[in-house]
C-alpha cells in the first residue's frame, strides 16, 4: 500500500523470530505480524535494529521482509530497513526491498567509515534517486556513531529527499527543535514540509514526543504489547494526556524486562532483544526465543523475570 | 529559608554577570535575582554550570553566592552548586556555601578522575554527612563524563543521602524510569521516597518532563524569560498540556539564540552562555554581556541575532 | 600460497582504484599490486579499510580480491578483509574469500550492534570454524567502536582461533603488554603461541612497534611508498634503529599529505584515502584518483599539496 | 633550580602519601623524594594526576608541593601541576606554586567546560603571562576530554608560550608528527623551537618515544622503580636500543600490578594509584598505602599480587 499521507501512529520494529539453526521462522513471524496488526498498529518496520537486521544474511533479510509483506497483506504499510555501511551497499538493499514490496525505506547514515555531514547528505540524496520509494532517515548514533543534525534533516526534508525521520538518538531536545522549525505541533500542516513524518524511537517517552508534535512511534517493546502503544497513541490524539501518561508508565514498567540479562554477562542489546523475544514466546506468539548468534541467550532466571514483568503489566504468559 | 517540602517549580541556574575585569558585577546580579523572583520563579540555583561556576575563583564564587542569597532575601530558596573534582574539595565548597546561607547543595559526581559508581556513591554519602543541608545530585555527563544510573540515584534517594536530582543528562528515558520506580507521576507521595525532588535541566522539553512527573525545571534560558517558564509550569500544574506545549514552543524558538556563535569559531557552551548574557544586557537586566575568560565573546552580528530572537519571543530589547 | 610461518614484514592494505562510474579499475589495481610487490612488500591485505571495503558492493569486493590474488600470482600471500556487521554475514564473505584464493582472513569485532566481549569471542571462534584459513583479528575501534582487550586476544591466540592480530587501535601500550605476555620481543618463539603474528597499523610509529617486537606493519601510505617501509623494516631487522627512525621520519613527512582535505569540508578518512589515491595517480600507478561515493573528492589545491609532499619525500610525480 | 636547558630524562609524577585521615604524610613524601633522586631521576613532577592532585584540597596541595621542593633541595628541578577547571582558577594555583618554589608549571586544557581550541590557546597564553615560570602543557584527554592538536602545540611552542609538553594522550602517532615538525629526532636543535621539551607519559613505550626523539618520560610507575627508568633512559641515550627494550619489557611486567583491582569493583585509576602506593609501602618507602577518598582501597589479595609483581621485577618487598 502506498503512503499517501504522512506516516503516523504506532509502527513497531518487527522482531525476527529464528529457529534453532538461526533461520527465519516464517510461521512465527506471520503470527507476530497478525499479533501486531490485531493490536491496532498503523504500520510495520521490518529489518530494523530490533529485527536484528545486522545479524541477518541477505537471504534471511529477504525471507523476513517477504514474510512481513505477505502477512501484512496491505492492511498496514511496511517500511523496510536498508542497513549497510555505505551508499552503494545500501542501494542494493533498497532495490531488493522495493522488489519485495516494501512501501518505504529506512536508511541510516554511513557507518564503519568516518563521514562528513556533507557526505551524509549526498548519501541520502543518492539513495532517494536510486529507488523510487519514500525514504526515512534513521538517526541512531548508538549504532552508527554519528548524529543527524537538525539542520541536515531539515535540509533533506525541504528538498524532498526525506519523507520522514525515525529518531532513535535519544536527543529529545533536538527533536523538539526540529518539530518547532517545521511549524510546531499545531502548525506542521502549514509549515515548510507538511508531509514530513516524525517518528520517535524513544519508547519510554512517547507521550512526551506526541505532546511535542511527533507523528508516531517505533517502539521495540511494541512487539510485546502493541495494543498498549495504540491506547497511548489514541489517548494522546484525543488530548487525554493524563491517560496517555498512565499508559506510558505501565509500558515503562513492562520495559524493565530488558534488565533481565545483567550487563556484565552479555551485551546490552542482546538482553533487550532476548527479553522481547522471550516475552513473545511466553505469550505464545512465536515458537522460539532465540536471538541471532553471537548474542548470548537469556538465562532461565532472566526469562522468569521477563514472565514476572509480563504478569505485572497484565499480559499473563500462556506457557 | 528551609526546604520543608520537595523542591518544585522553576529554579533557574542564575547567570553570573561580570564586569570588564572579570569580577562579579553584584549590582547586575542583584537586578537579575529581582528579575527572576519578579518573574515568579520558585527557587534559585547559584553557582551552577550556567553560572560559569567552573570559571570563577573561590572568592568570586563566594561573592556571587552571597549576592544571590542577599538579593533573594528569603523570598525563594537558594541552591548552591559545589562544583569541584572530588570529595574533599567539594566538601570545602559545601561548608562555605552553608556559611553563606545556601538552603541546599548541588554536587556532581567526581570529574577529571575516573571513578567507579561505588566510589561515586561514597562521594555523595560523605558530602551529605559533612554538611547538614539537603543535597541534590547534579547529573551532567557532558561536563563530568560519567552518568548517574537510575539504580544509583534510587539507592541514594532511599537511604536519605539525596534530597533530589538535577538531571542535565538528556537521558529522558532514564529519567522516566526513575520516576516510575519512585511511584510514578501520581504515586510519588506514596512511593519509597515521597520527599525526593526531580528537577530536569532539559529546558526544551519541560512540558514533557512535567507530564512524566518531574517536580520542576532548572532552565538556563529561564534567566532570560523566567515568566515564560512559570507560565509553562502553571499550565502543566493545571493539566492544560496544550497550553504548556505552546509556551514550550515559544521558549524553544527563543532558545535558538544559542546558535548565534557558530561552533567552528567558539566553544558550544561559550555561545550559549554568551547569548544568555547578551539577551540579559539587551533587556536591561545586567550591565555587561561578557562571559568569563577564556570564552570568546559573541560577535556584533551574533548579538543582533540574539536581539531578533528576543523580539520574536515578545521580549523586545530596551537597548 | 599458504602461511607456513608467522606473517611478518610489510603488508600494505591495498587501495582499490575506481573508475568514473565507481567500478573497480582492474588494470590500475594490477599495476598497484606490481608496484607493491616490486617495492619488496611481504604480503598484501586486500579489502581492508584503506581498500574502501565498506564502500564496495559484494560484486566489487569480489572483483578487487580476484584481481589482487591474480596479480600477486603467489609471489606474496594475500590476506582478505571480511568486513561486515556480525558473524553470519562475515562468514559469507569468508567463504567467498576462500573461494577466490585468499591465503588468510582478517575480521573485526561485530559492529553496528553492541556486543559483549564474550560474544565477540564466540564471533571469532565461529568464523575460525566456518572457513579453514588463518584468521587475523582486526582491532579498529575508530570503525567498530569497541576495543579488543589484551586478555581477549591472548585467549583467542592460545586456543588457536587467531593466527594473528592487525592492531589499528592506536593503543601502543596495550600492544606492548600483549607482546610481553606472549614472551617479549626476544622470547616470542618460546612463548605460549610461537606462531602468532602481531602486525601494527600505526604507520607513523613502525620503528617503535618493531623495536617492541611486532612482526610487521600494515601501512596505508605503504601504497604510495612500499619501498620506504621495506627499508624501514629491513633496518629494524638489522638492528639499525637510527636508520629505521630516519626512514620513519621521512614517511611521517610524506604522510602529512592526509591533511590535504581540511576536516571542516570533508570526512577525515576521505581526505586520507583521497590523498593516497591522488598520490598513486600522480606517480603513474593508477589511472584515477577517485574515492568511492559519498566521499568528497580532493580539491585541485589539495592535490597540489599531495604533489608537494611526494616531491619532499623524493617521490616526484610523473604527471 | 632554574630550567636552563630543555627538560629531559626521567621525571616521575610524585605520589602523595597520605595518612589515615587523608592528610599528606610529609615524612613518607620526603622519603619518596629521596628514593626517586637516589634512583637517578632528572626531575620531579609534583601535583600531577598520579599525585592524586584532583583529590587534594588547596592546603594539602601546598603541603605536598612544599615538601617535595624542600626534599629535592635543588638536586633536581620540581615541576608543579596546576590542575583546575579554567584559567582564573589555574592562575591562582600557579601563583601559589611559584611562591612555594616550583621551577616550572604543568597545566591542562580547561575541563568540565566545553572549550574551543582557540579558547584553549588563550588559556595557555594568559597562564604564561600570569606567572613567570616555564609552562608545560599537559595533554591528558582521559581526564579533560579534549586533545591538544599538533598544530595548537606547535603554535604555542613557537610563540614562546610553552616550554614543553607532557603528553599523556596515548596518541603516539600525533606525538611523532609533532617531533618531526619540530625538526626530527636529530634536528630538533636546529628546528623552530630548539628549547622545547617533549615528555611522554606513555610509560609502557618509553623506548619507542625516545627512539622517536622525545626528551624524557613522566612514568607513574617510576615511583616504584625509578632506577629502572633511568637505566632505560641511559641505554637509549647510548643508542643501545636492545638494552632499552629489555628494560622496558621488565617495567611492562612490573606495571601489570595495576590489574590488581578488577575494574568491575573499583575505578581504573584507583587500582593503578592503589597498586603504586601498595608497592611503595611494601618496599618500605612510604608508611601507608591508602589512596584518597572516595577511591576504594585494594583488597589484601590485590596487595599480594602487587608483591608478586615486585618480586618478579627483582624488587623484593621488605614487609
Amino acid at each position: 500500500m502506498s503512503l499517501t499521507a504522512p506516516l503516523h501512529g504506532v509502527v513497531p520494529p518487527v522482531c525476527t523470530p529464528l529457529d534453532d539453526r538461526g533461520e527465519v521462522d516464517t510461521a512465527s513471524l506471520t503470527r507476530l505480524v497478525d499479533h501486531l496488526v490485531d493490536g491496532g498498529v498503523h504500520g510495520l518496520f521490518a529489518l530494523g535494529s530490533t529485527s536484528e537486521v545486522a545479524y541477518l544474511t541477505d537471504a534471511r533479510r529477504a525471507t523476513a521482509l517477504r514474510t512481513v509483506v505477505a502477512a501484512a497483506a496491505g492492511r498496514v504499510p511496511v517500511l523496510a530497513g536498508v542497513i549497510d555501511t555505505t551508499t552503494a551497499r545500501v542501494s542494493e538493499h533498497a532495490r531488493t526491498a522495493a522488489e519485495l514490496g516494501a512501501d518505504a525505506l529506512v536508511a541510516t547514515a554511513p557507518f564503519y567509515t568516518r563521514t562528513h555531514p556533507k557526505e551524509t547528505a549526498g548519501h541520502f540524496r543518492r539513495l532517494r534517486a536510486a529507488v523510487d520509494l519514500p525514504l526515512f532517515a534513521y538517526d541512531i548514533p548508538v549504532a552508527v556513531h554519528s548524529k543527524l543534525s537538525v539542520s541536515l534533516v531539515r535540509e533533506l526534508a525541504e528538498d524532498g529527499t526525506l519523507a520522514g525521520l525515525k529518531d532513535s538518538s535519544g536527543d529529545e531536545g533536538g527533536l523538539r527543535r526540529l518539530i518547532v522549525e517545521l511549524g510546531g505541533r499545531e502548525g506542521r500542516a502549514r509549515g515548510p514540509v507538511p508531509h514530513f513524518s516524525v517518528l520517535t524511537g524513544s519508547e519510554l517517552t512517547v507521550d512526551a514526543a506526541l505532546l511535542a508534535g511527533a507523528d508516531g512511534v517505533v517502539p521495540g517493546i511494541g512487539n510485546v504489547d502493541p495494543a498498549g502503544y495504540v491506547r497511548l497513541y489514541e489517548a494522546a490524539r484525543a488530548g487525554d494526556w493524563a491517560l496517555a501518561a498512565r499508559e506510558q508508565e505501565r509500558l515503562v514498567e513492562l520495559f524493565a524486562m530488558v534488565d533481565a540479562g545483567p550487563e556484565q554477562d552479555m551485551g546490552r542489546s542482546s538482553s533487550a532483544l532476548g527479553s522481547f523475544k522471550a516475552a513473545l514466546r511466553l505469550l505464545g506468539v512465536i515458537e522460539n526465543g532465540a536471538t541471532a548468534f553471537p548474542q548470548l541467550p537469556l538465562s532461565a532466571e532472566s526469562v522468569s523475570l521477563v514472565a514476572a514483568r509480563l504478569r505485572g503489566a497484565g499480559l499473563p504468559p500462556v506457557r
